[in-house]
């Protein structure tokens, strides 16, 4: 669900370390629910960031969700991951 | 759960569509549940043979369940997906 305490983080190709920092951020501002986002070729840093994260913050988090999914961008199918992580305390 | 029915295919730099051929073969040929694996960068690759094979089989098959794990391969963290995917009928 996308509640207004939930922040989406599109994964792009910005030092992992950066999209850490935004989550831990985001966490201390009250957000609830992180949404890494990543497509086509950034899934996998998706990924990536979600267990820097988790090394970071370890088990003050959750992954609540993973989902796959398929959109059309410019007329082709392209995959993305949405990875789900709740701030447990 | 891996019971003697789960085939794990390891998604490489092979085109999409051998795997795809494989897992349809596997269900084919019995196969209840296959888990589409992927490491480190193959990590998007094995999301876009899931959307492959969803075209292809249809509402035949049904997502089962999504892990992101990570691994120590020679001293590095390294992440993967496991891609489950079940036979319906």
């Amino acid at each position: 669900m996308y509640t207004p305490n939930t922040k989406v983080i599109d994964i792009g190709k910005r030092p992992i370390e950066d999209y850490v920092f935004e989550a831990v951020i985001s966490f201390q501002e009250g957000v609830d629910e992180i949404i890494l986002k990543g497509r086509g070729d950034f899934i996998s840093r998706a990924v990536d960031v979600y267990w820097a994260l988790k090394d970071r913050l370890g088990d003050s988090i959750e992954l609540s969700n993973i989902e796959i999914g398929s959109e059309r961008v410019r007329g082709r199918m392209r995959s993305y991951i949405a990875i789900h992580v709740k701030r447990k305390y």
